[in-house]
């Protein structure tokens, strides 16, 4: 065993563990709990970039989802989960493989923000707009097909999970008219892969793989409202 | 010619056509002015993500910087720019690509954002951190090296340099005192297939390879301040 996980729990580590469950990658995987609400000082000790997730693979460090996703599957999986230039798939599945990171969560982060601070500016109307936008191509997306890159389940599908799930923990989103997303959530449940890295990563959490929110929201422990 | 690149002025869509100039590509630029601040309604048509950059290449129509420079790259420029997974710099490339859409735009958003709010909340203080951090991180990593992969320049290069010159025009950011970032800007400008894309893509705009920013700092258009 080369590899090592840190995890922290109710994050986007959460996609390491899931990766390398779908792959059939040997790991270790190594908990860390929020104190209270960011990452404790020995998480941010691991990396410089100081955010989840962070593995070790022998001498090498390495942060970053879209950096740890890749070098994995390329390194240990025969790079698996990743489409080739050849398939006829590619261009859809480069798109949905960085809109997760590049696109919708930080539009999910800056609407989380701007909600919490009275969304009373410019800014909040554009960020509102951008993010419907969004939504709505993901769902339509998701009605007409069974993973993000189409027929293969791929590592776009990795990505992209976290926010439509656990980060609900956090931002207090409702999928309530995505019927798209929703089916989507429903298939993603019925991974096996995906239910034995979440039992492993967060074991007793809720999945959060349905249309509502969790009734306590936890982004309120960090975000003062600005105004009622 | 088969690619159409379709490029907002003071954009981060600057990218594709530097892409295809270091590639030696052939691409049709088509140009579009603000209006006046965020694009103007025929560009938000392109794409149902409705955001710079889009490109098209036959009936292919693509948003996304990672996906459009990872697929013209690979369609179209034989995969140059990106390392492969056998180079022994390949977890660097790796990470430094995907750091600069997923990492450093978005806290770089985040922070203009709670500036311009009177930066007062948890969540300020939070991503002042990360900033402080990442650029830390960027500005140690390019006093050695002299791109972001080492010793060969790539994509990840092509991807963050729009937040360190262009993107101040509206984030209004300096980087007196970090020499890495300076001494690295001065080398991206020395870049000939930069300085002609550059020339075609916004002509007359001033490029901001130097330590302060523009006197005048255009997101004021955009965001209210909330308190002085």
């Amino acid at each position: 065993m080369v590899l090592t996980v840190h995890h922290l729990h109710m994050s986007q580590s959460e996609r390491v563990p899931w990766l390398c469950e779908e792959l059939g990658i040997d790991y270790e995987l190594k908990l860390y709990d929020r104190s209270p609400v960011m990452a404790p000082p020995e998480y941010k000790a691991l990396h410089a970039q100081g955010t989840a997730p962070v593995i070790q693979d022998g001498d090498l460090t390495l942060a970053e989802s879209g950096a740890i996703l890749e070098y994995i599957a390329h390194r240990h999986g025969g790079a698996r989960l990743f489409l080739p230039p050849s398939h006829p798939a590619y261009a859809q599945f480069l798109y949905w493989w960085h809109f997760g990171n590049a696109t919708l969560m930080p539009t999910t982060a800056r609407v989380v923000a701007v909600r919490a601070g009275g969304g009373d500016d410019p800014i909040a109307k554009v960020m509102e707009d951008r993010f419907a936008r969004q939504l709505k191509l993901l769902d339509e997306r998701l009605k007409t097909n069974e993973w993000l890159a189409g027929e293969e389940f791929t590592a776009a599908d990795v990505m992209i999970v976290f926010p439509l799930t656990t980060w609900r923990h956090w931002s207090g989103m409702s999928w309530a008219g995505y019927d798209g997303i929703l089916g989507y959530l429903q298939r993603i449940g019925k991974r096996e892969a995906y239910r034995r890295a979440m039992a492993k990563a967060d074991p007793g959490m809720e999945l959060l793989l349905g249309p509502d929110p969790p009734k306590s929201d936890r982004t309120k422990d960090l975000v003062h409202k600005k105004s009622s």
